[in-house]
């Protein structure tokens, strides 16, 4: 499939057997689009969830974090609404928070520390009890769209398009899927989780141990993108195993169970950054001849960061400099002596050796920025750790779509 | 005068006593524009410098870093151009740098070690010699312009208006003109020196005093402002002390000059952020309650540094929880129930009471970002500290000017 998700890869994606999903929209959103939904199991799952790092947290994150901890990582479902975030909400945002786990548990009969909640929207604005209860009392009737591809829906704001993303783990025991489904669009800054994300599968799973791969599959994927450097106050990516497969995840398995997460984490990641607010193209950011791969995704984070870099990516603009000068203040200690700079798949175009400008081909170097993923390569010289970042151009609408976002 | 300067502020304008200058086009800006200025003294004066912190110097950085400590601090001027930053250019741009300095110094008759250099424009282009020698040459003919406006607008790259700012100190020995020039526009954001700037001042100062005030002048100006978040290779601010006044900075006269030179030096930074590129206002960030000073600074360029506060306020949109969330990612302990927040001059409109929001009209909240400057006050509730920060409003036409700088 390509970068973004297209209606017919909605209409075919499924999530991991032993779960149900339910979406409808009860009116959080003006427009009157999907904004609820609901996704749970039958029996009791392993959960795992990692969560924004601001320390201004949302209601439905305070809440999770505590619930994962008081369950012991064995859960029912997710809840999740999109139009209001539940953030900056004082203690009515803790108790609403906690109506929406309470009635979404009622709904599939389960308690409410067996529910978790995702909030995503304004923040500072209080829940629609209202609006919400009926909704959630919808989900579980004939009219509610039983589409893991409308739940997707449901949880986007200012996407363009909705995150899906599967991929298949041999374990001992059988064959686990894992697929999921994600939210992005503004606020995407690596840091954390960055933004919401919902991933099943039917592997068996000890919490402990989806909580472990979970982590090694956000660090390289969630982790890895940027949109605008902003991490929001709601960031959540949640996982849960039902167990269904027979597929066990232990031992000489969490190598494959791990790969096979990551890759549907990368692949909802890059779709994040591709559908980030106003952008045309998906950046693709390979920091490689690093001393360290803290050092690798430090220096690929500012670069990944700088409006200067991505409005010049935006116009096709082969002003390399600026790429360079964000290595510089990224706070490690690069030797721009030994800096190396590539575009193009297959370091198709040299841009810079060793410090100096490397006589290019200006027409080419622009056809190299138009390319969506746009690939840049930038080679530190001081070791051979590497990092890829994904990132997006900026637009002239990111600044439209960000100036009336309430209004 | 309005933040900005008007025509009739350049054509007022003077340096202090002691100080000529020329400013010539050369062709290095390829519209034709001024690019070449040069500030001199006939005696030597005391000269003290601020650079970038960013890894990847430009030429001019290292040469000036080089010559004020070979020089001890005394000098007898500066040659500046715009249209290329001689940055990224290896050995050719230290000898380029060097050639530039020793042909300026010629000029008047002073020593290459005497003669400091500031480059600013694209990154990772030769300077043309071809151009820049008979423009030195010309800089000393009749044809030159003797304006001290001109040389501010020499320096300008996408800048919509030249910098200056003066002010007056009275010490012991009579009282002493302070006199500066900026540019800066895109690449601008603390850290350090943010910019090119030149401040002329007829007081006289050991280059050691004249080093300890510049300093604390910076801190407190160039350092707190930001446009985009992305620091240059060639930021440098430069004070020259010519001592024609006859007024000392020594003892009790130190902190009047010091209080005369960040005036001017946060004149320079305000106007700065103002003319950020494709800015349709200036953003005066007040961050009180703090725990310390350095907690203050890092909350407020968080937020000053966001993109998506920046295009909240450029559409007018009190979409406050965007500053909070900046807050919140601060790296400062932030805790969210003690903050507070308002709108306007004077504290005119509160929105966030201690974490809670508090219910205000929008319509006057949207008049209030409206303002230039548009006034914002972040109570954290922690202490008594605090620190003010200056930013701009993010437009569509940052990204139109920035998509397409060197094409």
């Amino acid at each position: 499939m390509s970068i973004l998700s297209t209606d017919d890869d909605l209409a075919r994606f499924a999530l991991a057997p032993g779960f149900s999903c339910a979406a409808t929209a009860c009116g959080l959103k003006k427009n009157g689009a999907l904004d609820l939904a609901l996704v749970w199991s039958e029996a009791s799952c392993a959960a795992a969830g990692v969560f924004t790092t601001n320390r201004v947290q949302a209601a439905p994150v305070r809440l999770d974090r505590e619930t994962l901890v008081a369950a012991a990582g064995r859960v029912r479902g997710v809840i999740a609404n999109a139009g209001c975030a539940n953030a900056v909400t004082g203690e009515r945002g803790d108790e609403d928070a906690r109506h929406m786990q309470a009635t979404a548990a009622a709904a599939i009969g389960a308690r409410p520390g067996e529910m978790l909640v995702l909030s995503t929207g304004v923040i500072g604005v209080f829940l629609d009890r209202a609006r919400l209860d009926p909704g959630i009392a919808a989900l579980r009737s004939p009219a509610a769209s039983r589409a893991p591809g409308d739940a997707a829906r449901a949880i986007t704001t200012t996407d363009t398009r909705p995150k899906i993303a599967s991929a298949r783990a041999r374990l001992p025991g059988g064959t686990a899927l894992v697929a999921g489904f994600a939210k992005g669009a503004g606020m995407i800054h690596p840091g954390m989780a960055t933004m919401l994300a919902v991933v099943t599968t039917d592997a068996r799973a000890e919490p402990a141990t989806l909580d472990r791969a979970l982590r090694l599959a956000v660090e390289r994927s969630f982790n890895r993108i940027s949109v605008d450097g902003d991490m929001s106050t709601n960031d959540t990516v949640l996982v849960l195993a039902s167990g269904a497969s027979g597929a066990v995840v232990d031992g000489a398995g969490e190598a494959d169970f791990v790969a096979a997460l990551a890759e549907v984490c990368a692949s909802l990641a890059k779709q994040i950054a591709r559908d980030g607010e106003g952008a045309t193209r998906l950046v693709e950011l390979r920091v490689t001849g690093a001393a360290s791969e803290r050092q690798a995704h430090r220096v690929g984070d500012a670069i990944a960061c700088s409006p200067l870099v991505k409005t010049a990516i935006h116009g096709n603009d082969p002003n390399w400099g600026r790429i360079l000068a964000a290595a510089g203040y990224s706070g490690e200690a690069v030797e721009p002596g030994r800096v190396r700079l590539w575009f193009g798949e297959g370091d198709a175009l040299q841009l810079l050796e060793r410090g100096l400008p490397a006589p290019f081909d200006k027409a080419r170097a622009s056809d190299l920025l138009r390319e969506d993923p746009t690939i840049l390569r930038l080679d530190l010289g001081l070791g051979d750790a590497s990092a890829v970042l994904w990132t997006c151009d900026f637009s002239a609408d990111y600044v439209r779509i960000n100036a009336d976002y309430t209004t």
